[in-house]
C-alpha cells in the first residue's frame, strides 16, 4: 500500500498514468506527503502502511473490499467542477412561487462572499471554547435577539434543524411539560403539510395523539374545548399555509383555552411577515418557531436552513437547542458563551426531551447578518413591497379575472380557485413560474423579495389575460389592524452597518476573533475536523443548486436527482448496505430516524412490543436521547477497563431483554477511539436475541475502505457527512446525517408528503424534516469529496487518519498517559484519549490544559468526552506533519509546565490563568504581572513558532461550571437517560 | 440635492419607485446615511448638499451636466449580476490553443477563493507601510525568488505591467545604460508580434531604432555584427514565438557580440518552459522577462497578468519597477520592505528611465502562490506533460498526416504547414479549438496545463484524420541537451505547502498580517481607496470572462465587445470626451499613451517639433516621467502659496515655448486636493499657444457628475479605474489607465497588430501593451460600478467624497494646520493635507505620526506627497461617519501626544517607537518598558475602541531613509526630471 499511496502523489491516482490531469485531489486532501509517511512509519517502527493497518484493525474486521465508487481514480479538481456544472445544468431555474416555508431571497453579496464562501466562517467548530469563538457567538446572539424581537418572546435559541422538526420540538416540549400525561396535541389544519407529517412521525414514537382541526373556526375551536382535559397543547400557523391571516380573537381564544389547562400554545410563523404583523406573543403564544431561510439563505432544494424557536420566560430552561448567553471572563469583562446551565436543568429532567446536537449555526449567522445589513427599515422596505405586490395581484385577480382569491387577508400568499389547477400550472410554467397545486381546482403562490415589477405584471396578465397592466403609483399598504406598533430591532449593532464597507468590516472583525481550520488544527475527537476543500464548496453557491425550491416538480430537478441517487448509492457501497436516505439533517436526527425505521420494521412484523435498546455507557449522549425520542427504553451496557465492550454484560442484558429487545446502538470504532475487538461477537449476540444492530457512524472516518457497518453485520447506521464526508462544521452546523440500511429495512425509510423520496413505499415512516432530501444544497460537498478521492483512494483518508493519530500517540506517550493503548503494538484508531486525571492532585484539570492550548494557538481537543478529565484528539488525515508536530510540541511544553507544578517549582498560575488574551497582557498592571511568577512572554509565546503565527483568544477564561465541563454537546448521557426512565 | 440624495436610501434610486428592487447599490456604496449627511452638513454649517457643493466647486467649473449613463437609476445588484451573466453568455468558451504569450492554466481553487476572491488580499494598498504589509511583501518576495531561480538571474522585481511593456523596459534600459548614445536595438524576428509592436511604439517616442532580423541565423547574426557600433542591445525570444528552440550557440554568440560592445542582451522567456529548459543566464542573458500568466492567472481576454523582469547583478540599481527587499526593524528583527534605495539611484540618473508606478502585485501573488502550492515537482509534472503531449502531437503530424511541423524543437508550441490555414482553423473550431493563423498556409498551436488526454487524441485525429489514436504508455521525455540540471525552487516555503489545508493556512497567515479595506479606512490621498463591492468583483472569476484568449476571433467575444464599447462610451460621457481607449494598464501608462497620441497628432499636422510639456511642480512623479518616456521635454510651472497654479508663470513659459509647445499636463482637482480656480484660464493659455491640454484624471473622483475634463476644455485625460472606478488596488496593482480624448485625437488612439481596437485607424499609434484591450478581465468591475450607480447617482460619489473630506477638515482644523483651506468657507476638494512640519522643531516628523497611526489600527495616509512633511488624507465616499470619527479621534489623540512633547512633558518616545508590534509589547523586558515613560497600554490601546478591534503591525518600525519618505511611489519628481534634462 505504501507504493500505491505514493502513486497518489506522483500521478494523482492509484493507477498512475502520465495522461491524467495534474490537478488530482487526494494528494491535496491528505496532509502528509509520501516522505512524511515514511518518516512517521519509521517512528512507529512499521515497514509499510499495509502491515501497520493490519495491526490496527482486527483481522476479522479488516476487509478492504474494494469500493465501487466511480471513477476509481477520482475526478481531478477541474473534471469535478465540469461534472458538477453538467449536473447543475440539468436543474431548471424556474421562478419559485411555491412558498410553503421556502421563499426566494437575495443573499447580500457581501455576506455571500465573506461569510458563506469564507473558510474563516464555515470551517469553525461549535463555539464550545468561547475564548476563541466570540465572533460567531456574537453573531448567534444577534440571531437570538432578532428572533426574540420579531416573535415578541424573551428567550430564543441559536437555531434548530428546520421548521418542521422545530414544530416537533414544540409539540414534545408541550407534551413533556405536562409530564407526558396529556396525550392530545391539537394542530390547526391550516399548517404546512410537511410540518404535519413530521409532527405525526415524532408523535407516533412518543405515543402523542395529534388531532388536526380547523382551530380558528368555531367548529374547530369547539373540538378543542371538548378535548381540553387531555390536551397538552395546540399549534397554529400564522400566517397560515394557505396564506390567510384570521381574526385576532381566533388566535387569542386558543391561547386562553390552552392556558386554562396549563398547556402550551405554539405558533408557526414567518419572520418576514413578522416585520409588519403583530408578534404572536400578543395573542398569547408560548412558543413561536419557523424558518429563517428567507432572511438571505438560498433555497438550495430544501436546506440547510436555520429554524428559529423562541419561548416565554417560564420555558427558558426547557427550550431545546443551543443558547448563547452573556457572561464574564476571568478579568471581569463581558464574554459570550453557550449557556449550558439551562441545558443542565434540562438534562436533569426525568427524560431527555430533545436530542438536538448539531444545529444550523452557519445559516443562522447568514440570517442574523441579513438583518444586521438591512435593519428594520430595510426589512420593512422588503416586506411592504412583498405585501404590496401580493395585494395588487390579489386585487387584479378578484377584479379582472374569472378566478377568485380564497383567502381574505394575506401577507405574501394567495390561494386561488383557478378551475383547473393543472392547466393553470402549465400556463404559469410557460412563463417560467412554479406555483403550488393545492387540489384539482386550487393553486397557491407566494411572492418574495426577488419578484420584479415585470414579473408582477406578467403574473397579473397570467391571471387576468390583460395584455396591458396598469400599476398604481404607490403600493397598497398593510392592514392597519394587523400592523405591529412596537419598536423592534433597535439594538446598536442592528442600526449601524448599512454600507457594504461597514458590513464587510463587521464580518471580518467577527471572523478574526475565532479559530477556524484556516488558522490551525482543530483536533476535536469524535468531530473529524478535516479539510473542507474549495472545489467541494464552490458549487453550493451556483444558482442552479442554490435557487431551486424543494417542491419543484421532479422533471425540473434532474440534476439534483442524479446527484442524490448517485450519492445514496456511493454511501451504501461505502457502508456495505443496501440503501440510503439523505433526509436527516444531523447525526442525532439520523439516529432518531434509524431507530424509528427499526421500530416500524418490528411493527410490520407484529413485534411492536420490542422497545429495549442496549447502549454502551461510553456512547455519545445523542444515542440515548434519540432512543428516548423514538420511544425506546435504554439499557446501558458496561465497558471493560481496556475500553472495550463488556460482552458478558451484553449477553446478560440481551438475553434478559430478549423478548422486548429492539436494538443495540454502538459506535465503531468506539467512542474511545478503539477498533472494538468484540464488535462482531456483539452483533451476533444481538441478532441471536432478535434485535437489530444500529451502528453510530460518527467514527466512520476510520472505516472507509477498510471495513464497513454492513460488512460487520449491522443493520443500519447513520453517517455524519459533516465529519467523514467533508461538509464543514459551519461553527455548529449545518450537518447531514443520512442513514444506510440493509435491504429488509429499506421499505421503511422516510417518505415525504409532497415530493416522493427515493425509497418511498406504503410502509415508509413519516418524514423527519420538511424537505424531502433534507439539506440538499450541501450534498454536492460530500459528492465531490467522494468522487474526487475515487473508489481506490478513499481508503487512504482512513489509513492516514489512523497513521496521524498513532504518530501523535507515539510522540506523546512518553509524556502523557494515553488511554487504552497500553503495550507496544497496541494502536489507537483515528483518535486517542489523553488522560489528565493524574494531574488533578496537583490542582491541574483538563480544562487548564485545554485553555492553555489556546495560548499555543490551538483549539482544544474534545474535553471530558467520553471520559471526564481527559482530552480526546482526532487529527484527521488532512493535517500535515508540520502541524502535528507543532501540536505535539505544544502538548509537551504544557507537560513541562505541569511538571513544574508537580515539582513544586510553581503553583501552576500560568495554566490556571490561561488563556491569556491581549487585554490581560497589555492592560493588566505591571504590579500584578510581577506577582504571577511568569512573564508575559512565557504566557504568550511559550514556543518560538508563536511569534510568527498565532490566533489570539479575545477574552480570558470564561467561568464555566464543572457541569458544563462534562458535556460534549447538549445531550444527556446514557446513564442519565437510563436512570430517569 | 439633499432630498434627491435621501431618496437613494429610501427607494434605491434618485427617482424613487416602490416597484424598484430593494437591493439597490448606491446606498451600499456610499458610507454616510442621510442622517449622517445631515449631521455633517450641520457641522459644516451648511444647509444642504447643493449649496455646499456650490461653494466647493468654482462657478465656472460646476456644470452638473446630467450624465447619460444608462440606466439612470442604476441597476440593482441582482439586475447587475443578471445583466453581466447575459453579457458573459455572449462570449464563447473555445479551447484557447492560440498561445502567443497567453495560455490556459488552472488557478488552484484554494488560491482562487482565498486570494483572488478575498478582499483581505485584493483591497490592500501598495506595501509602502511595511509594518502592516508583511504578508504581501513576503508573497512578492516569493515571486522574486521564483523568477530569479527560473531565469537564473540574481535580481528580479515584483512585477511589471505585461510582457510587451516589459520588453520595452528592457529595450529602454539597454538604451539608457549606454547613455542613449547607441540608437540601434536589435530584435529577433521570431518574437511575438504584439511585443514587436509595443517596442516600436516605445522606440518611436525615444528615437530608438528598432532593427528586426533573424538573429539566430548566420545572416541575421551578420547584420548584428555589421551594426555593432551603433548597438545598445539585442532581444530574442526563447522559446521563440513559433515555438522553436534554437541551438545553444545561436543564443550564446549573440550574448558575446552584444557584450563586446557593452550592450545588454535581453531574453523574452516562458516560466513554464524554464522549469525544464536551461536558464537564459546560461547563454549570457543580462535581462530575462516575460509573463507569469500561465502560473495560475486566468487568461481574462488579455489581462491583467504580471510580467516578470530579472537582471544581472550589475543592473540591480537600474531595474524598473518595485523590488521587495529584506531589512530589519527597530527591534532588530527581519522585516521586508520595498527596497526604494535602488529606485533612488534610478531617479538620480539624468533622465527618468521608467514611469512604472502601479504594477501587477495581485497577479504576481497568484503566480507566486501557484509555485508555493506546486513546488518544483508539481511544476515539472505539469511542464513535462505539456511537452510530452506536444511531442506526441508533433510526431503524429509528421508521421501520420500530410502536414509538417515547421519548428524542429519545441516546448509547447508547434507551427504547422496545413496548406490552407483558414480551412484548418474552421476544422479546428468545429472541434472547439482555437489555433493561431500565422499566414495563409501556416497555423500554430500551443498546448497547456488544461489539455486533457481526450483533447490530445482529438487534436491528433484532427491533423491525421485517424479515427483511432494509439497513445504510448509513457510520454516522450524532454530534450536531454536542453534539460536544466541546477537545483531550483529549493527555498523552504516552496517545499512546504503541498496540502490544501497547509496552503489555506499559509494564505490566511499572510493575509492576517496586512491592513486592507476589510480592516479599516485607508485614507491615502491621491489613491481613492473606495469600496470594491462584491457584486463588482464576482464576475471576474466567471469562466466566460476568465477563460477567453485575447486573440480569440471577434465573433466569439461579443460579450466582451459589448462591455468594452459600452464602458468606453460611458467613460467618454463622464469625462466629456469623444472616445476612449481601455488599453493602458495603469495611470502612468495612460499618461504615456496620451502624450504619444498628442505627439502623433502634431506629427500628422507636420508639427513634430512640438516637444515641450509644461507640468506644475505639484504634479505627481509619473507625469514628468511619462513625458520623458514620450520623448518630451519637461518645463516646470510654479504654484502659488495658496496651492493654486501660478498662471503668470504658466503664461510666461507657454509664450516662451509657444513654438515648440506640445502640451500642459495638469491634475484636477490639483494634487493639493483643490479645485484649481484658474483651471479654465490655464487651459485657454495653452490652447492660445497651440498646445494640447492633458488632464491627469487621478483625482476624477471629485469631478464625476459635477464637471469633467471635457467640459473644462481639456483635450485628453487618463483615468485610474483603480481609483475612481472601483477596481481594487490589489496590494499594488492591477490597474487600468484608459485615456479619453476629444474627437481630433481619436484617430491616433492605440491600435493592435492582431485584434483591431475600437478606434483603430491607419494613423493609430502602436499599442502600449500586449493585449488589444489591456486588462480586460477587470473591466466588469468598473462597468458594474458605473451601471449600478447609474447616471443620476454617480455624482453622489463625488459629492459625498467631498463632504467626507470637508467634515474631517472641520473636525481636525482646530488641532492641525490643514493646508490651503484657510478662511471659514474655504473648502478642500475630496482630499486634504495635514501639515506636520510645525512639529519638526520638537523632533516629531510626519513619519512618526504615520507610524503612530498604525497603533490606532489605521494605515497611514499618503506621506510627504505632494509636500514633504505632510499627510494627505482622502476618505472617499465609501467611508461611513463612525469610521471617519475613529480616524479623527485618533488624529486628535496623537495631537495630544505631540502636545506633551511641545510642553516638555515627554520626549515623544511613544511616537518615535511606533508602531508597537506584539513582539515589542510582549518580549521587550519589563526593565526596558519601565524606562520608556509610557505604558504598554498607552502604546497599544490609546483609545478604547482599539480593545474591540485592532489590526496589529507585525514588525516594528522599519528603518527608512528620508529619501524614501519623500516618495509616493517609485517615480521621480518634476524638478528632478526637469533638472536632469
Ligand atoms: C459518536 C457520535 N454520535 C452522534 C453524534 C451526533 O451527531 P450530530 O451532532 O450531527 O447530531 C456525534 C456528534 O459529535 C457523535 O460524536
Ligand atoms: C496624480 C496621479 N497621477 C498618476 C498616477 C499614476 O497612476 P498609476 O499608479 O496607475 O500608474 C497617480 C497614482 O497614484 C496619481 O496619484
Ligand atoms: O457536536 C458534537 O460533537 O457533540
Amino acid at each position: 500500500t505504501s507504493a500505491t499511496f505514493r502513486s497518489i502523489y506522483e500521478k494523482g491516482s492509484s493507477t498512475p498514468s502520465p495522461y491524467d490531469g495534474t490537478d488530482s485531489f487526494p494528494r491535496r486532501h491528505l496532509g502528509p506527503t509520501p516522505k512524511n509517511v515514511e518518516e512517521m512509519l519509521k517512528d512507529l517502527k512499521e515497514s509499510d502502511l499495509d502491515s501497520f493497518i493490519a495491526k490496527v484493525v482486527p483481522d476479522n474486521v479488516l476487509i478492504r473490499r474494494s469500493l465501487k465508487v466511480q471513477p476509481l481514480k477520482g475526478f481531478t479538481e477541474s473534471e469535478m467542477l465540469a461534472d458538477l456544472a453538467r449536473i447543475a445544468e440539468k436543474n431548471d431555474l424556474v421562478k419559485p412561487l411555491i412558498g410553503k416555508g421556502f421563499y426566494g431571497t437575495i443573499i447580500p453579496p457581501v455576506i455571500l462572499r465573506n461569510l458563506l464562501e469564507n473558510p474563516g466562517w464555515y470551517t469553525s467548530y461549535t463555539p464550545y471554547q468561547p475564548e476563541v469563538s466570540q465572533g460567531r457567538l456574537e453573531s448567534l446572539l444577534n440571531f437570538q435577539t432578532v428572533i426574540s424581537d420579531l416573535t415578541g418572546l424573551p428567550v430564543a435559541n441559536a437555531s434548530l434543524l428546520d421548521e418542521s422538526s422545530a414544530a416537533a420540538e414544540a409539540m414534545i416540549l408541550s407534551f413533556t411539560s405536562l409530564k407526558s400525561k396529556k396525550p392530545k396535541y391539537f394542530v390547526d389544519s391550516n399548517i404546512h403539510e410537511q410540518t404535519l407529517a413530521v409532527l405525526k412521525s415524532r408523535a407516533h414514537t412518543l405515543n402523542i395523539e395529534v388531532v388536526v382541526a380547523d382551530l380558528t373556526t368555531d367548529e374547530g375551536f369547539a373540538t378543542l374545548q371538548e378535548n381540553k382535559d387531555q390536551l397538552c397543547g395546540a399549534m397554529v400557523q400564522y400566517p397560515a399555509t394557505d396564506g390567510s391571516i384570521k381574526t385576532f380573537k381566533a388566535y387569542s381564544r386558543i391561547a386562553e383555552l390552552v392556558h386554562s389547562v396549563k398547556g402550551l400554545y405554539a405558533v408557526a410563523s414567518d419572520l418576514m411577515a413578522l416585520t409588519l404583523l403583530h408578534a404572536p406573543s400578543k395573542f398569547g403564544a408560548d412558543i413561536v418557531f419557523g424558518s429563517s431561510q428567507r432572511f438571505g439563505v438560498p433555497l438550495g432544494y430544501g436546506g440547510p436552513h436555520a429554524a428559529f424557536f423562541s419561548v416565554v420566560e417560564s420555558l427558558q430552561r426547557k427550550i431545546p437547542g443551543r443558547i448563547v448567553g452573556v457572561s464574564k471572563d476571568r478579568l471581569g469583562n463581558n464574554a459570550l458563551r453557550l449557556a449550558l446551565q439551562t441545558r443542565e436543568q434540562h438534562i436533569k429532567r426525568e427524560r431527555a426531551t430533545s436530542n438536538i446536537c448539531t444545529a444550523q449555526a452557519l445559516l443562522a449567522n447568514i440570517a442574523a447578518n441579513y438583518v444586521v445589513y438591512h435593519g428594520i427599515e430595510g426589512l420593512r422596505n422588503i416586506s411592504k413591497r412583498i405585501h404590496g405586490f401580493t395585494t395588487l395581484l390579489a386585487n387584479s385577480i378578484n377584479e379582472s379575472s374569472n378566478y377568485r382569491v380564497l383567502n381574505e387577508k394575506w401577507f405574501d400568499t394567495l390561494s386561488v380557485d383557478v378551475g383547473s389547477a393543472d392547466e393553470f400550472i402549465a400556463k404559469a410554467l410557460s412563463k417560467n413560474f412554479n406555483v403550488f397545486k393545492v387540489n384539482s381546482s386550487t393553486i397557491q403562490l407566494s411572492l418574495d423579495e426577488t419578484v420584479t415589477k415585470d414579473e408582477l405584471t406578467t403574473l397579473i396578465s397570467l391571471f387576468t389575460g390583460l395584455s396591458e397592466v396598469q400599476l398604481p403609483e404607490t403600493l397598497p399598504s398593510f392592514y392597519e389592524e394587523w400592523t405591529r406598533q412596537d419598536d423592534i430591532l433597535t439594538n446598536e449593532v442592528l442600526r449601524t452597518h448599512r454600507s457594504e464597507t461597514s458590513m464587510l468590516r463587521y464580518l471580518y472583525n467577527l471572523q478574526k476573533k475565532d479559530i477556524s481550520l484556516a488558522d490551525s488544527m482543530i483536533s476535536l475527537g469524535s468531530c473529524t475536523m478535516k479539510l473542507n476543500a474549495t472545489v467541494e464548496m464552490m458549487p453550493i453557491s451556483w444558482p442552479k443548486f442554490a435557487n431551486i425550491h424543494p417542491f419543484a416538480p421532479k422533471d425540473q430537478v434532474k440534476g439534483y436527482t442524479e446527484l442524490i441517487v448517485e450519492l445514496e448509492k456511493d454511501l451504501a457501497d461505502i457502508t456495505g448496505f443496501h440503501s440510503t436516505t439523505l433526509q436527516p439533517n444531523s447525526g442525532a436526527q439520523g439516529e432518531y430516524t434509524g431507530l424509528s425505521v427499526i421500530a416500524k420494521y418490528f411493527e410490520s412484523k407484529g413485534e411492536a412490543h420490542r422497545n429495549i435498546v442496549l447502549i454502551p455507557v461510553s456512547a455519545h449522549g445523542t444515542n440515548p436521547a434519540s432512543a428516548a425520542m423514538a420511544g425506546l427504553k435504554v439499557v446501558p451496557i458496561k465497558c471493560l477497563k481496556d475500553g472495550s465492550l463488556d460482552l458478558q454484560d451484553l449477553e446478560t442484558k440481551a438475553s434478559k431483554h430478549a423478548k422486548n429487545l429492539a436494538a443495540m446502538m454502538v459506535t465503531y470504532p468506539s467512542t474511545y477511539g478503539l477498533f472494538e475487538p468484540g464488535i462482531i461477537d456483539a452483533i451476533n449476540i444481538i441478532h441471536n436475541h432478535g434485535g437489530q444492530v444500529y451502528l453510530d457512524g460518527a467514527n466512520m472516518n476510520a472505516q472507509v475502505g477498510l471495513t464497513s457497518p454492513g460488512d460487520l453485520g449491522a443493520d443500519v447506521c447513520h453517517l455524519n457527512l459533516h465529519k467523514t464526508f467533508a461538509i464543514p462544521h459551519g461553527g455548529g452546523g449545518p450537518g447531514v446525517g443520512p442513514i444506510c440500511v440493509k435491504e429488509h429495512l429499506t421499505p421503511f425509510l422516510p417518505s415525504h408528503p409532497i415530493i416522493s423520496t427515493t425509497n418511498q413505499t406504503e410502509q415508509s415512516i413519516n418524514p423527519v424534516v420538511a424537505a424531502p432530501f433534507g439539506s440538499a444544497s450541501i450534498l454536492p460537498i460530500s459528492y465531490a469529496y467522494i468522487k474526487m478521492m475515487g473508489g481506490s483512494n478513499l481508503q487512504y483518508s482512513s489509513i492516514i487518519a489512523i497513521l496521524n493519530a498513532n504518530y501523535m500517540v507515539a510522540k506523546l506517550k512518553n509524556h502523557y498517559e494515553i488511554l487504552f493503548t497500553g503495550g507496544d503494538d497496541k494502536y489507537c484508531g483515528h483518535e486517542f484519549i489523553i488522560d489528565l486525571r493524574p494531574f488533578k492532585k496537583f490542582g491541574i484539570e483538563a480544562i487548564d490544559v485545554a485553555k492553555r492550548l489556546q495560548d499555543y494557538g490551538f483549539h482544544a481537543p474534545t474535553m471530558s468526552f467520553p471520559i471526564p478529565g481527559t482530552l480526546m484528539v482526532e487529527p484527521t488525515e488532512s493535517e500535515y506533519k508540520e502541524e502535528l508536530d507543532r501540536f505535539i510540541d505544544s502538548m509537551i511544553s504544557i507537560r513541562e509546565e505541569i511538571r513544574k507544578v508537580e515539582n513544586g517549582e510553581t503553583d501552576g498560575a500560568i495554566l490556571h490563568n490561561s488563556p491569556h488574551n491581549l487585554k490581560d497582557i497589555i492592560s493588566t498592571s505591571d504590579a500584578e504581572w510581577s506577582q504571577r511568577g511568569y512573564t508575559r512572554e512565557e504566557a504568550a509565546y511559550p514556543l518560538p513558532f508563536l511569534k510568527e503565527q498565532k490566533t489570539w483568544p479575545t477574552v480570558s477564561r470564561v467561568d464555566d461550571t464543572y457541569g458544563d465541563m462534562n458535556l460534549l454537546c447538549t445531550c444527556p448521557s446514557v446513564e442519565e437517560v437510563a436512570a430517569s426512565q
